[in-house]
């Protein structure tokens, strides 16, 4: 396997996730190809210096590479393994960056013998989407999963570390499954609870313009992912539904306690259990 | 009315939100004066140079004030205006920090004849409490909602903004029903949200070790005002029952529509209502 110096990167899918990345990796590859499905978004990626070259054509991108990463949307990663898997040479690392890895891990499962994928799934991102919101430190610091399969080699699963640890991100290989359970609590339920907030702020509060005046801290932290590319958040809720439903449900129990508890007056249980939040919070985040 | 400059304040409490404002305050008041139930603390804010002199008798404190900021959870505010008022000069300008107004404004009501009452709440705050997280750029640039009583001159008002002026916030007068009714889906029910979030990690993810590596950006944003003081909390949520209970019917209305798109796999109303969530956040926050 060659060391990431030498590698022609393909990078499909140039919006913050794939601009980013294509960006951060300049320079410490032989050559980064940037993939998109317009020209426009091409010329806009170079005119950021985020790639050394472009194209619009993915299967012909991709038969030269020795790295493929998949920076779409997961059910597009799925199709593009599906449909691109057979123009990917013997050796070539494929990695995505999707959230939810089980569907993922099934479609590399059926790559052609020899082509090297490996699930990944950085924990970082923006409330933004875009080529132009790409940002060069986005992956600096971040936990990035690396979910091998079976039959990813150690030399791949090497230079895939390689890789990320050249954008600044740290490795951490977890089993797909684990991950996906992870992320539905860790990340698909914030996102929710943001929408429904905002929904909540739209349906009860917006009508007085002093809203948006007084809007604090706490609503703007609480409300921000709700601005993430919709598209994308579809996706990962259609490909993790079963965990997604399994943590809104304990959530939802857990809230409806909390409430239950105010309505009732209910002091003394209501602040052992604020306690415990606060406790937890602060063990998470000191 | 005197001007700002002239007078003796006395803050009340000394937490992160007396503390911060004592010494935002200090230099652009004759003498700040600061109040606690513990020496240590007041030795603390002294160390800290928060305030000019402190002491633990606030009635003494009250008797010779020119304004007396309350800067203590809702329940101690109320309390502190029925024990002290009586002390408080005739001319006073009283204001608190509290963040609901209708058990406040209701107690202010009752003072003497001639004690100036003014309810307010900034809108700002940290998930830390404590004098030694005070911050004299706290209030810099926040809202500062202002909810004079009928009773209120127009002199004690226009001080009132010259103080929330002198620590760089920006005044806005409200009445105080429509503010309790706005902080309970702006600031109350993202509390709530935040605890919950908190408690279904604990349920669901915490015994995995790997956790607490992956924990992104959306889970520590939307879970941090967890970390906020529980007795401040529980006044509040104490004090703004029915408006918190109100907000959180309406945000389990939506957020159950959500989970229940998921669980239907229906497409296309979950895209058309996060699309909806996306663009109503970023008209919020541009």
């Amino acid at each position: 396997m060659k060391r990431l110096a030498d590698c022609r990167t393909v990078v499909a899918g140039l919006g913050l996730m794939g601009g980013s990345l294509a960006g951060a990796l300049r320079g410490r590859c032989r050559t980064v190809v940037g993939v998109a499905r317009r020209e426009a978004t091409i010329e806009r990626a170079q005119r950021l210096d985020l790639i050394d070259d472009g194209t619009t054509d993915a299967e012909v991108a991709f038969r030269d590479a020795d790295i493929v990463v998949l920076a779409t949307p997961v059910r597009t990663i799925v199709s593009q393994l599906r449909s691109f898997g057979p123009a990917m040479p013997p050796g070539c690392l494929v990695l995505d960056l999707g959230s939810t890895k089980a569907d993922v891990l099934a479609a590399m499962e059926r790559l052609p013998d020899g082509v090297e994928p490996l699930g990944a799934h950085p924990m970082c991102g923006k409330e933004t989407s875009g080529v132009d919101e790409a940002d060069l430190d986005l992956y600096g610091g971040c936990t990035f999963i690396l979910c091998p399969l079976e039959r990813t080699s150690n030399a791949a699963l090497a230079l895939g570390r390689e890789l990320v640890e050249a954008v600044g991100a740290e490795p951490l290989v977890l089993d797909g499954a684990r991950q996906d359970r992870l992320v539905a609590t860790l990340s698909h339920l914030p996102y929710l609870l943001a929408c429904a907030l905002v929904q909540t702020a739209d349906a009860t509060t917006s009508a007085d313009p002093a809203a948006w005046t007084i809007v604090a801290g706490g609503y703007r932290d609480t409300s921000r992912v709700a601005g993430c590319d919709v598209r994308m958040m579809l996706d990962i809720l259609g490909t993790n539904r079963e965990a997604v439903l399994r943590s809104a449900a304990v959530f939802r129990e857990r809230f409806d306690r909390l409430v239950e508890l105010i309505g009732a007056g209910a002091e003394e249980e209501l602040e052992a259990a604020l306690t415990g939040c606060r406790d937890e919070r602060r063990r998470m985040f000191p």
